[in-house]
């Protein structure tokens, strides 16, 4: 039989990135490609105790809930919010979903009617990219530099398209892990309210910040909680399978993405939310948290260190503050998707930036390099094989 | 600021069902109106164990995964459906998600076009209408009888409306209570066929089977992989709080479904389904759900005893041979919407009929009682308050 799937179905492809991650998987590849934390750090003892708890307390928490997620969950992340400075939100206009892809993907879906244009940074969130474009919205880029998007750019694009949302990832941004500068957080609040556009922050990395000294105050807690939705997810603090995020902002757009969650999945997992819930009060998460900081930024610095050991021509970087990726770019006329296959072949494998652009101003020549899933032997090793193919690719082109 | 939404918006409503159950879930009301399992028959040692088993395997189990879902989970499935006779498809033909619901939702996402036509028994599964609804699907019903979808009703709507897509729920139907006959059921798959339309068998209660005589062959095993999709969940026979469903069908299509869920929430709650594959493994999980039938088979001729000691004037139904509800008409000049605030007043909810249904056909007399949540006491005493709620409406009208 001849299936006859939606008109949507054409803006839906597999991410890049999944793709080659699966091949990697199988092989003896040292992947610096996905974005995966290091399970070794995985708090396991933290997880079991906080789901040991929740079974402590009966069968009451294995029952269906409400869909907008587990209460006193909610209320604990209002309150670590209000730490960042974030404190116009209730329990009530915060919702839990499976991980911060979901808050996108509901957000996409209560918001976007096909044409309907979303600002972004170029490059950004291949994710975030394919959820907007199977909604068939019309994403326009706007020219950015290291501190964030560019005043000029970011106005002459919101007159001329009039645009339903901005979407930014300002803090350790991923694939480029850059952080936006205070002036361009308040900068593009002032324009939201200005223009009534609204802002979606994705802030997944937020919390592995590498400079205790120096602050990077979310958009969030720039806004008077009208022109703001921001989204996080415990996925890179806490684990991943848990797939437990949430999105807080507007009640009103809130309760309209709760009745979207409502038909895409009743509820998300609840267990799950439980147990997090008795892992924030029994497990020192800001401890943790700050273990990981130690061990991912160490790893950076090996990575920085074998990068600079190289001397690669025509290099160039911004060396992250924060989050799980490295994004460098190369001499101009290198092309990193040619240069994947070796390699791969080699032993070594990135992502290739190509994908995280949109439109025409495209970059052959970056990659995304992640630090945070290999042990420092493996960076060395990896970086090692990496460079050397660059430079033999080099001189080939 | 006005936030201003997608069309597809107007098309979501919070669910009636749900919505009663947030107020009768504060209060001090018998509830025959969600469609909960009993807590108290939870398998909480099952569950805990597994997890326990999943959380000894080390830390590998809270890393990300893929789309798909856990594959040894995805193997056990695919066995367990063979039982049923269900044997065309392969653990790389079926997707783990979050509930059924999931399965519904990605279903719709990737096969329907605005306007697209999809065939449903009348009454049939509020939250699936809500999902067509949202797509901007046009949703047909089909007359029926207590053995199914009446053919020539079929034949000639199939012929009329070139529907894309026919959703069943034959098994111990939600709401209202029936089973397809085997006649109907072949004759469906026949039509499918002929007419080359999908056939999607939504079967969360078929576990749920109080005459263990019987054969109600699921109609997926009657097709010979290529028409029908068969979704199932964990929520009525381990726990809800797992959100753990899945789908089977034609590759092609589980396929698209998969990129569509990788947008969605990237992959489901990965942990719950690892400790489900070591609760299929070590936990006997049919043991379990013959328990559960004998427990919901007696509650469910309590309710049926109560229903006739009442004699209620009009009153027809069919006995339910499994599943979770039953479904009752009352005389014709009732009206159930009308009766429910009265019934909550005094100390019962239930849900009424009319939601259920699709065009122009509503029938106001129908409930919906759940006979599954509640205790034997709580149905003896909540169906007498009912049957006198619903008697001495009679005389006023």
């Amino acid at each position: 039989m001849r299936y006859a799937f939606a008109k949507r179905v054409r803006h839906l492809q597999s991410s890049a990135v999944r793709d080659i991650l699966k091949v990697v998987s199988k092989g003896n590849v040292i992947s610096f490609a996905g974005g995966l934390p290091d399970d070794d750090l995985f708090p396991l003892d933290g997880v079991r105790e906080a789901f040991e708890k929740t079974f402590e307390t009966g069968k009451k928490p294995l029952q269906y809930i409400e869909t907008e997620g587990y209460m006193p969950l909610r209320e604990i992340l209002v309150d670590r919010m209000a730490i960042k400075g974030i404190d116009t939100y209730t329990p009530e206009s915060l919702l839990l979903t499976t991980g911060s892809q979901q808050a996108i993907d509901l957000f996409s879906r209560v918001m976007f009617n096909p044409g309907d244009v979303i600002l972004t940074e170029n490059p950004t969130y291949l994710a975030a990219l394919q959820v907007f474009e199977s909604y068939e919205a019309n994403v326009i880029p706007v020219e950015s530099d290291e501190f964030g998007m560019i005043e000029e750019d970011l106005e002459h694009k919101i007159r001329k398209y009039k645009p339903k949302c901005i979407y930014v990832v300002p803090t350790f941004s991923n694939p480029a892990g850059k952080v936006w500068s205070m002036e361009r957080r308040n900068l593009l609040v002032s324009l939201a309210h200005k223009y009534h556009v609204m802002i979606f922050e994705d802030d997944p990395y937020g919390d592995l910040q590498f400079h205790s000294n120096e602050t990077y105050t979310p958009i969030a807690a720039l806004d008077d909680g009208t022109h703001v939705l921001y989204t996080s997810t415990f996925s890179k603090t806490v684990v991943p399978a848990l797939r437990t995020g949430w999105i807080a902002g507007p009640h009103q757009i809130i309760r309209i993405m709760s009745q979207a969650k409502q038909a895409n999945d009743l509820h998300s997992n609840s267990l799950s939310q439980q147990a997090l819930f008795h892992l924030c009060q029994n497990f020192d998460l800001d401890a943790h948290i700050n273990n990981l900081i130690t061990v991912y930024r160490s790893r950076m610095e090996i990575m920085l260190e074998e990068l600079e050991k190289a001397k690669l021509p025509g290099l160039t970087y911004v060396v992250p503050k924060g989050g799980m990726f490295f994004w460098i770019e190369l001499d101009e006329k290198m092309n990193t998707g040619d240069l994947l296959n070796v390699a791969v072949k080699n032993g070594v494998a990135y992502v290739p930036g190509a994908p995280f652009y949109v439109g025409k101003k495209v970059q052959q020549n970056a990659m995304r390099l992640n630090f945070t899933h290999s042990t420092p032997d493996k960076i060395k090793k990896g970086m090692g094989i990496l460079t050397s193919v660059i430079k033999e690719q080099y001189t080939k082109v």
